[in-house]
């Protein structure tokens, strides 16, 4: 189950970009587990991690090999079914082994590859499996190949998410294109997500990384599912430098809004994907929350709604409990809160003010409100100017039989 | 359901203390669902509330009235079934109107009166029905109360929750007898708890409110069962000083560590007792982490755990999964964290250490270490000498169930 009946649009290709997903039967012989994606010399790359103290190996050796590349890396592999973490030395030594094997196909240094996993936690990368499939990937590789690869990433995700669009910049198009991985252990600060953007414009590594930082931050920094983060996590940005525009150094490029624009609507197109196909989730939930003194106490609100299993399980019920979200709100830390100025909606039915329930709601309004599977909870904190959304699902029983039944 | 098979102790009699327990109809008819607390004159009495910006009613005329009472409260008036919470001006009014109408039977300034409400947020406090249930409540009073009132302020708990112990201090003996509520919304900062806690000693008012503090810290503020803390928390300590002993005025004094370690021993009782009779609790765990720099940041990383959702379904499956705990280790902010001296322990079965499956490390082992109804979690981060222990219970469908289901 999602939310929602959201299918796969049409991915354009990115000139420059060229993928191949092919099966290394990793987990079970003939799933699709494999992608390879192929950069024109001279494209850039940035790229953000988790921020987990336990990162898998590949995180480590993609990191690595990123800077050494001076963030020109020209191979991007990716298999499901094995996180390769939890795994010691051996699964570091399992992360270099394949990046090595593409890089002795391509005849490239090893460091022009970078490796991402996903998958179960705490096996060994069967990697004889991934080096005997490479063959077939290299083979395949083809430009049209997006829509085979966001299917190729998957893991518990029900559906594949991607986003694509064309977009002016300067007196011609660009297109970017973008996958993502995700519905479990989403939150802040990258959970267990793989996203890969492409884009045709050239950028500059440092500037990239710049954009992908910001694009980041408001987009899948603000999703929760259950505030669990994973060991693997990793949102790539590539500029393939196919469109043979002058790089974009600085923000003061002509052409620097136009992709900053296309790049924040790709990652949060991608970004509520991930929520909407969150693990037994049943609603869509924006959390709104203004009126703040700053956008970290709007967050720090919105997060605390967001996580508490008390608000998910009363969404996951359709209940109006508006009881759940003023103790949600009175826990969130913020210095000298007046409750009495606090308003809080379902999408625009005032539920809440004065420390109360407000005079003018009534169940019905409630009990309305929730019905749909895409709800808005909007809180007005009425202290200052400040505000920031986030996005979740509700808690239910699918939840936890998913979580607890994911190993076996 | 609650874990183990716990029943109530014989809860012994404090001199200086009367309690009764009737029905006053709130919820329904017949149950008995109001406690009154008389203490003599001369007792003192100390309380910690909830942290929640939204605090209930009876929780700010509670604070203020043991302010102007200087400590030294007549009357406790303790109502289940509706919590006045999220009430606005008229649930202090209600509060108020409680608390004016045990003084006035009893013949003492309002100030004297205590009140507390537990039970559902934002339905108003049918008053009417408590004042009429005081003449009741008034005739029924007894220093044999304790096992009642244990029952009577009881919500969604599945059973009632006591301790009571006689210690020695000089060369006589004293007595402390608790009793506490919870089950839902228990996590550090006082969580939707009541717990009265008192003893025949003779304590300044001072020092019994710090002695309060630091029980508190080390017991109920280590429990958590959702990570969701409520509008209504109260934790009251009180002191008849029946038994004629000089009162205690400083830690200096010979009477002081055996009152200390008797009470923190009645909160570690009924704390673990809350956390075993949690919404849908199937486990006990105890999360033990040593080894930290600090005991914040060994609390940090058990908290990190106690909440994670992935760790709280695979505690519901008995599944011994590593990876998540690994995982929420890993996310817990400790600085320059060296994953490879991490060691982590079901029992006493080293499960994973080098970041990684422990080599002696057999799933069979992990899953004879799950099977029992009490699991303890033990983490060394082997970086210092600071040790800390919270207790939590797992995420069941149950707990989905109860709080899905709650207000209907």
């Amino acid at each position: 189950v999602a939310v929602g009946n959201d299918t796969l649009p049409e991915l354009l290709p990115v000139p420059g970009v060229r993928l191949a997903t092919v099966s290394a039967g990793i987990k079970r012989a003939g799933r699709k587990d494999l992608v390879l994606m192929e950069l024109d010399e001279g494209a850039t790359a940035a790229a953000v991690f988790t921020r987990n103290a336990f990162c898998a190996a590949p995180v480590t050796v993609a990191r690595e090999h990123l800077g050494t590349s001076a963030g020109k890396p020209r191979y991007l592999l990716i298999n499901t079914g094995n996180a390769n973490a939890g795994t010691g030395a051996s699964g570091l030594e399992a992360a270099r082994a394949c990046a090595r094997a593409v890089a002795a196909t391509a005849d490239v240094p090893d460091s022009l590859v970078l490796p991402f996993s996903t998958g179960v936690i705490g096996e060994p990368l069967p990697t004889a499996l991934i080096e005997a499939a490479l063959p077939a990937a290299f083979s395949a590789l083809s430009a049209d190949g997006w829509t085979e690869a966001a299917s190729g990433i998957m893991t518990t995700d029900t559906r594949p998410k991607g986003c694509s669009l064309r977009f002016a910049g300067g007196d011609r198009e660009y297109v970017i294109t973008g996958i993502a991985k995700g519905a479990g252990m989403i939150r802040p600060d990258m959970a267990t997500m793989l996203a890969y953007i492409a884009t045709d414009m050239a950028v500059e590594p440092g500037l990239l990384r710049q954009m992908l930082v910001d694009a980041v931050e408001t987009t899948f920094n603000r999703i929760t599912v259950d505030g669990d983060t994973s060991t693997n996590d990793a949102c790539v940005l590539m500029a393939t430098a196919a469109a043979g525009n002058p790089p974009l150094a600085d923000a003061g490029s002509a052409l620097y809004p136009a992709l900053r624009q296309a790049l924040e609507q790709v990652c949060l197109v991608l970004a509520q994907g991930l929520v909407r196909d969150g693990e037994g989730a049943s609603k869509f939930v924006t959390v709104d929350v203004r009126g703040g003194r700053s956008e970290r106490e709007c967050l720090d609100v919105a997060f605390t709604i967001a996580h508490s299993p008390l608000v998910k399980t009363a969404l996951f019920a359709s209940d109006p409990n508006w009881g759940r979200l003023l103790a949600a709100i009175g826990r969130a830390g913020l210095v000298d809160l007046d409750v009495n100025l606090v308003g809080v909606y379902l999408n625009d039915i005032l539920i809440a003010s004065g420390g109360c329930r407000a005079e003018s709601y009534t169940e019905e309004q409630g009990i309305a409100a929730m019905a749909p599977a895409e709800i808005v909870i909007r809180v007005e904190l009425n202290r200052g100017d400040s505000s920031a959304a986030v996005w979740t699902t509700d808690f239910s029983y699918d939840y936890v039989r998913i979580n607890a039944e994911y190993r076996t």
